[in-house]
């Protein structure tokens, strides 16, 4: 029965496979991890985009009927041009996060956060307007919070302190609502909660991305029937690591990574 | 005219470059940053040793006499497998930092810090104990620390913070001497010493490796003997990161930095 194909740079992915398992159970899901090449949040568009279209090569190998790209950074560098390219339909994670901030401010006035990549790539901002050209969007990058959840930093004066300096642009222009732009972000939810104030809302798109992939296979009719999915991962390097960080994300241990190679 | 080829994977080398430069300006130097793939310190022996002949490869066909890898992870992991499998000699950064260290220690306890690669591959430790078996050998790693030299929070209260966490093992093991095993890390000098206190002598192997590189080109007499060595960059991705970096570690900025593609 055909799967899910997910993939990301690294672990971080898994925070919208854990949804995509919560809510749709009898799906079999393919997890990708390119962590050979892991992280791809400072790399060039054009080498986001090469890694990408590779990373999709080999899920579509495993009989995949949906694609979804679980990393921002990839998903604002190489969706916009690969949408279209492949047989199956293929889901990023920055509109579905888009709707749900644009539906969700009340001032106008949203803030975006992410990797180097994904904020210079300014798709955050571009999706933002096309939904609603009044808001007024403050997108900054945080490029030390990824190191920070990988190493387990996820609370603490350190963690607070480069929060603190990397928000206060988002502080200053009051904004109401926030994109955490990044899947490694929600594991630091508290701390950027913290800063920004309980009054502001955190918009986690894995939600959301799960309600779109729903979504469409329904439309299209490809809803497993059957009861019971199976999930599969695969990554590019170092499965022992992944394992190991994996439970930060999804919740449970993962046995079984299956090292691959792509180049 | 035959260059002296330098690799890393990414800019942490150009410490290294740096001080070839100083000590052998007549030489033509060569240097590749492997930035599409970079981090190695989170990968797996396999992957850093494929990584690093693909490296080696590429600085082959640009006609080098002599490989320096400048990267301890590489240096680590790959040299012991991949010394003698090319024409040209290749000298990696441990042995250099190693015979310093023991050659410095007054009190036989040497602390290592590194990324977690070179920690986990004992090299530092094997190679300190084959010099002199009496050495007691404290080792860990250090991830932020590359992550904050490269986001360039090289000083204040957060950095000194998580050095002073990482480096606790070493002050409790009363070290004399502390390798830093990683091209970023003297970036980091002047907080690390405040963390140890001015009594530890901190071994930075660039001098050492430069040293090294001389004395095996005067022996096999492969020295330059024309006037003002050229040097090359290559990068796998992203010039412009590389170059906004580079200053910080080679003290001048870099132009016409080549990308170049390896796979």
């Amino acid at each position: 029965m055909s799967a899910i194909g997910v993939f990301d740079s690294g672990v971080g992915g898994l925070t919208v496979a854990r949804e995509l398992i919560s809510q749709l159970p009898n799906e079999n899901i393919v997890y990708f991890g390119d962590t050979a090449r892991v992280p791809y949040g400072i790399k060039s568009p054009e080498t986001v985009i090469r890694f990408s279209i590779e990373n999709i090569l080999f899920l579509l190998k495993q009989d995949v009927k949906l694609i979804c790209v679980a990393c921002n950074t990839a998903s604002s560098f190489a969706l916009p041009v690969i949408k279209n390219h492949f047989r199956v339909p293929i889901v990023g994670v920055i509109s579905p996060g888009v709707r749900e901030a644009v539906y969700a401010t009340q001032n106008k006035r949203i803030g975006v956060i992410g990797t180097k990549g994904t904020i210079k790539s300014r798709t955050y901002e571009t999706e933002i307007k096309q939904l609603d050209s009044q808001v007024k969007v403050t997108a900054v990058s945080c490029p030390l919070f990824v190191p920070f959840v990988e190493e387990g930093w996820l609370k603490g004066e350190v963690v607070l302190s480069v929060a603190k300096t990397y928000l206060k642009p988002l502080k200053d222009a009051q904004v109401d609502t926030v994109i955490l732009g990044c899947t490694h972000y929600p594991l630091l939810k508290s701390v950027i909660q913290e800063v920004l104030g309980k009054g502001v809302i955190l918009i986690d798109s894995a939600k959301q991305v799960a309600f779109e992939v729903k979504r469409i296979l329904s439309s299209e009719d490809l809803l497993n029937r059957g009861k019971g999915g199976k999930n599969k991962f695969y990554v590019s390097d170092n499965p022992e690591w992944f394992s190991s960080l994996a439970e930060r994300f999804i919740g449970k241990r993962l046995i079984n990574v299956k090292k691959v190679d792509l180049t």
